[in-house]
């Protein structure tokens, strides 16, 4: 389908996803951009549609495209003024996929043979979220949680900073009860970041089966779910500066569980 | 001094600190919010006014100010909308401080007893640079360097990334080329981090004065600078992402060479 005008009814679906409503009213997001929309290709389900703008996209979205129509997906050629209107970015790339939100359930979490599971808990920035979510799949975590009041993962910012991770692990929206229940179940060990943590990241040692909680970026993690964990840890910290990042934070966290199992 | 006017000659100044050329003309910047103004008394230097706004500021923002008062700065109350026009954000504290932009050197960097310093090349995104200043700072980086063309660490966004930890430590605009003399001069080793890197941090030994050099978010490092450096390191990486946010990446370096200092 060839699509001119930026009323078009697809185009006006597409552009409503930038908002959290129109997300939840169509139970759709967009991932924008060649390297975004490989991935989705890759490994996403639920593509509904391909957007394809000739004017926009370079040869690696013309060949996206392509590979879109061989896998089945619809791609609709979009002007470049129809696009503009879809897009979340200033310098659109030509290429985005419309897709549906699955949420995964934290029985999608592969945890029985080991591995670490990284928990986001009331993590507000987009950016800071999108971080998370790629360490957590370059560090080879199973799985992430974002419990509490955590940014939306199907917002442009967030699946843009996810640089397609969005799409390698289970992304698992949940309570921190059922969190809590979950580890009580698979005998996961909850390691709760804290400043004040009793236990220090690169000395403790680190189990087979471990989630690792980082908290707000303003308060940390409340006090009843330092009571909750196993362990609270700190990261060694001899500077001047009061905390880390939060996705700093937990990146050495997954690190240091990559390490310790790289060291056998 | 009282001012009610956003049109007023000092508002008019800190406005245009906001910007790049404005900085550059007047060779100031803008420190916004109690966190970042409390810690630019107690460590920066350079505080040519505070201003302060009795109806934004809460407790803290008013003995903030108070405390200017007590160091012989001059604190001048401003009206909402005087405060409001040369805020860079929506919700104003009611407090910041004009500073005067005083580059640090390589000099600066104190590494003769030993400890790492980051060097960030062409690091563009304003929230990485932050977060990289930040990270420096609480992992007990001795300085951090900004070679090649590093987004401007005077810029709003980049201040307040940094949560106050640019008044902790030296951050040094540098090239390349003076970066590569000083660590010949200072014998301090230089660790390249690259997704190819022949040594894998975590298990690679690190020396007692050394510099990680990130590079930039979509390109990495150039090959002149692997070829300069002592060695080029990566950080293992099991999933299915190509790569971690380049402040992440320096976190995760320079924890490990807190990591090894702490296990001797």
């Amino acid at each position: 389908m060839n699509i001119d005008s930026p009323k078009n009814r697809h185009v006006r679906v597409a552009r409503a996803l930038q908002t959290t409503k129109g997300r939840r009213e169509h139970g759709l997001f967009l991932a924008e951009g060649p390297g975004a929309v490989a991935e989705a290709l890759m490994y996403g389900r639920g593509i509904e549609w391909v957007a394809w703008c000739e004017g926009l996209a370079d040869a690696e979205g013309d060949e996206i495209a392509d590979a879109a129509r061989r896998a089945h997906i619809p791609v609709h050629q979009l002007s470049d003024e129809a696009f503009r209107a879809l897009s979340d970015t200033q310098s659109p790339q030509g290429i985005a996929a419309v897709m549906r939100i699955e949420p995964a359930t934290l029985d999608a979490i592969h945890i029985a043979d080991g591995g670490a599971v990284l928990v986001a808990h009331e993590i507000r920035d987009p950016g800071n979220l999108g971080a998370m979510i790629r360490s957590a799949d370059a560090l080879g975590a199973v799985g992430i949680v974002l419990a509490g009041q955590c940014a939306d993962p199907y917002q442009p910012k967030v699946v843009r900073a996810t640089t397609g991770s969005l799409f390698h692990l289970p992304v698992v929206e949940a309570d921190w009860s059922q969190v809590k229940s979950w580890a009580d179940d698979q005998r996961v060990s909850l390691y709760a970041t804290a400043l004040e943590g009793r236990h220090t990241i690169g000395k403790v040692g680190i189990p087979k089966r471990v989630a690792f909680i980082i908290g707000n970026e303003a308060h940390g993690l409340p006090e009843s779910i330092l009571q909750d964990a196993t362990y609270s840890v700190r990261i060694p910290m001899s500077g001047r500066a009061e905390s880390l990042n939060a996705a700093v934070a937990a990146g050495i966290a997954l690190f240091e569980a990559e390490r310790q199992k790289l060291a056998g």
